[in-house]
């Protein structure tokens, strides 16, 4: 058994070597950037040289790993959740941010104070973790996106499923830290990216253990517990993982202390952000936008010299062909 | 590299196959229990297999990994914190529960409601991750356990560092889930256990994420965060870990809910208890001691045919000989 898996992983490590390991990149520097990192911090006996156990490295969901136009998916699923859920709530239609999210007002819901976390208590409480688990995996699987008709699971980038394979097969560990909801990720991630749900690091509300005749339940309750996001990315990453990543990739203004906080470590580190620049296959925003807001982020990227990479550019394919590989 | 590692994995997996992987078990009931389990949810083709990734085992620390005695041992740490910050807090000396800590009246302190609590909220916070890492390391190498005059990084249980390989080589990920501040294992048990920091679960305080200089810390605050005992443990483990374990080891009765949490998953499951019936080697201890309490878990271990260890009968040696083998 453990003979078999070793010479599995072993086969796909040789694969990797021969080939072009990232084959959705074009030939630009941020490809570049991440062969020389790579290669600086495996290369034994180099100054720059990192244990395979302190090779973390840390991703952003909603905009690095996969889409979150018109509005973060997780709020898509929120919408299919208050529809199913309208009977027990019919209140829900002439409440916001209900009735705003029942008529497809994505940019009100987007504007509203407190419109997603109220949302979010409403729609991922009263339900034990087994249930949720369930219902988000079926949901990623068979509702599509508004506007290119894929499942959700298939909207994911191509780039960066690669980018997360070569990583694993040079000895690092693969981390998720989003501000996206944990239990909502953990139960697809693992199909779309090969990150295990102990791997993701997420926002949480809180959860009681109770016995229902007999048998133990985790029961999702409405109060948060923990927001992954922005200065919560840092303390995140502590709380979770325990260790400083030594590679980070982001996408807006969420992910700058994750990028810092990756930054402050000694020896070689990586820091880069996506650009969402490419309106033709995949969307165009960034200072402006409510969703994915890449403002002062990318002002610090520059300064500092952290990657910006250019979705238009820098990738030669956005999405899967077919349903995301592993 | 990759090559090297994977041989050097592959020679590591091949002696503990020739040898006995457990030499400082007895040859008694648990150690054969151990050896069924781990061959059942490994044989694949059998009806009780369990893919690598869903082998999550999980180790309570105070009292299942390492000694507890005459009360844990991070208590102890807190007062040697208590006597390094006394300069500054003078007050404390006529103050509980910091005047019986220093008069190392351990029995009072844990009998104290909200005893330890305080001592952790003022000896765990006002301090940056990075340095408290330090610290707790240099402590856990060099101060010396009351009565054995050993470093407490050696009042480690050699037959559980040899589970733990055991369980690593058949392909178990291993988590210790605890009571104790994750901050404060986190330093040393990748040291101790060959655990990374990222599968440690314990109690944490709030971070607060700071610039200082320009450079990102996170500054431990006094408020706590996450109690993981108890139910706590279930929680925790669904927090942290997000996929339930299918092995679970304690010793006291705040692994309850951490071992009925382990039982209620499909599929075969080991549910197993330390009972510390051994005063020559080590302490004899259980239902009415207040440091690792075992009283309600131990009953319904005895109801359900959970693994009750004797560590008198089922032990051949407790401590390793020198310093912990990883």
């Amino acid at each position: 058994m453990k003979a078999k898996l070793i010479s599995v992983a072993f086969a796909v490590a040789s694969v990797v070597r021969a080939q072009d390991p990232l084959p959705s990149w074009n030939d630009t520097a941020p490809k570049k950037a991440i062969f020389d990192f790579v290669e600086q911090v495996t290369k034994e006996g180099s100054s720059d040289f990192v244990k395979p156990e302190e090779r973390i490295a840390t991703f952003d969901n909603d905009g690095t790993l996969w889409a979150e136009q018109p509005i973060y998916f997780q709020v898509l699923f929120m919408r299919d959740r208050v529809k199913a859920l309208l009977p027990q709530h019919p209140e829900w239609k002439h409440r916001e941010p209900f009735a705003s999210l029942l008529g497809d007002d994505m940019r009100a819901v987007a504007k509203m104070k407190e419109g997603i976390p109220k949302l979010m208590a409403a729609t991922h409480s009263g339900i034990i973790t087994d249930e949720f688990s369930e219902l988000v995996m079926k949901w990623v699987t068979t509702a599509k996106h508004p506007t290119t008709g894929r499942p959700f699971i298939e909207m994911v980038y191509q780039p960066m499923i690669e980018l997360l394979a070569y990583l694993r097969a040079n000895g690092f560990k693969t981390f998720i830290v989003s501000g996206g909801g944990i239990d909502f990720m953990r139960s697809w991630v693992e199909k779309a990216y090969g990150i295990p749900p102990e791997q993701v690091v997420g926002s949480s509300g809180k959860l009681r253990f109770q016995l229902r005749d007999g048998k133990p339940v985790l029961l999702k309750l409405p109060e948060m517990d923990f927001v992954d996001n922005y200065a919560g990315k840092a303390v995140g990453i502590q709380k979770f993982i325990g260790r400083r990543p030594i590679f980070a990739f982001g996408n807006s203004d969420g992910d700058q202390q994750m990028l810092e906080w990756t930054a402050a470590g000694s020896g070689a580190r990586f820091m880069a952000l996506v650009h969402h620049d490419d309106a033709e296959r995949e969307w165009a925003y960034d200072r402006k936008s409510r969703i994915g807001t890449l403002d002062k982020a990318w002002d610090e990227a520059i300064a500092k010299g952290w990657i910006v990479l250019s979705m238009k550019d820098d990738w030669k394919t956005i999405f899967p062909p077919t349903g995301p590989k592993q």
